[in-house]
């Protein structure tokens, strides 16, 4: 099976940290529910418990891990998590609603600059069988929300927080770049607006697939 | 850095269970140390901490493990093995000697069936980021000599022999046909010979490179 499965609904969410992606796939959750769909909400690295063992690695490893090591074993995490839980729940018909999934892995390995985008991409689509979600949801935190946020607290940037900001710019141009490269599985929203602003775009999208 | 390392000599010895890949291993390290060479003998998988905390996952595991998650377990394995063991070694102008490299990945995935020969190979060099042996040892068994043993038992086989014996048969064939494909590569010897006759064999071809 390659591309978006045919019976159920795979949803990614997808953004930096702090942009809401918890709150947003709650709220979906809770009103798919109350519309009598079955929800299956999950996360990777770790939603199985391969995964979990595979994460116990990847972060609590003391000594030196590799980068295409650690990027190998995120996909071994994917390919076991989208095999044995997604797939399954999609073949039954459900909704899937995914925090995080393989434009993650893309924009924070080629944010990151230690691995090539598309090597890791093709790792990623390997590792799922191909499996692209029908839609994809970028709650993008706009530069200057994030950064008022940041000067709020007062006090001048040092220069770890300085490459941080940096990191932070690089993976949000990534994550638009992907948005742009596909148009029709992307759904990007201002993560700047109100929490019930946002839920409303992404409820009337995902109504519209439904 | 690609293909064979400039400094070092990185050998590895392939073929199925039994061939006499341990004694051939052990032999060659020997007569390297006497000729005053340092020897790093390694094994995949599992040379390495985080090796062997994937072996664990991949031997102990009492669920499903998805043939994607498994293989990329593997391929994660490998990465953290060339990376932080023998690249460094073949950097100190070392000899690396290391039972199994992705010769077998590509035979054993190929024989079960389960993956295709070709993303698996891709897999591996990714890992490895692009390091192929100067030298692969195939200690190619003869058909006749593993069926001999088995008769030796002198009881009839059942099923499970039977598919174990047809998946060995496709093991030593895909082996073959990797020694066939890169014959620059590959030195192929009959395991059936007495082990004297095979590690002088290994020996003359070792000596030519160094």
């Amino acid at each position: 099976m390659t591309g978006p499965a045919a019976a159920g609904l795979f949803i990614t969410l997808e953004g930096g940290d702090g942009c809401g992606k918890t709150t947003q796939s709650e709220l979906l959750t809770d009103w798919l529910r109350q519309s009598g769909r079955t929800v299956l909400r999950t996360r990777e690295p770790g939603g199985t418990d391969v995964g979990g063992a595979i994460r116990e690695i990847v972060l609590h490893h003391r000594g030196e891990i590799a980068p295409r090591a650690e990027a190998l074993l995120y996909a071994a995490d994917r390919a076991q998590h989208i095999a044995t839980a997604v797939r399954p729940a999609l073949a039954r018909g459900e909704v899937v609603i995914q925090d995080r999934y393989l434009d993650s892995s893309v924009a924070y390995q080629g944010a990151g600059r230690v691995l090539d985008a598309t090597p890791v991409r093709n790792l990623s689509l390997w590792a799922a069988e191909g499996l692209l979600p029908a839609l994809t949801v970028l709650l993008d935190l706009d530069e200057t929300v994030a950064r008022g946020r940041l000067d709020a607290e007062n006090k001048p940037f040092d220069r770890l927080e300085a490459e941080k900001s940096d990191f932070h710019r690089r993976v949000r141009a990534a994550f638009l770049a992907l948005a742009d490269a596909e148009p029709e599985r992307f759904l990007v929203v201002d993560a700047g607006r109100p929490v019930a602003e946002i839920a409303a775009v992404i409820r009337d999208r995902v109504a519209a697939l439904l």
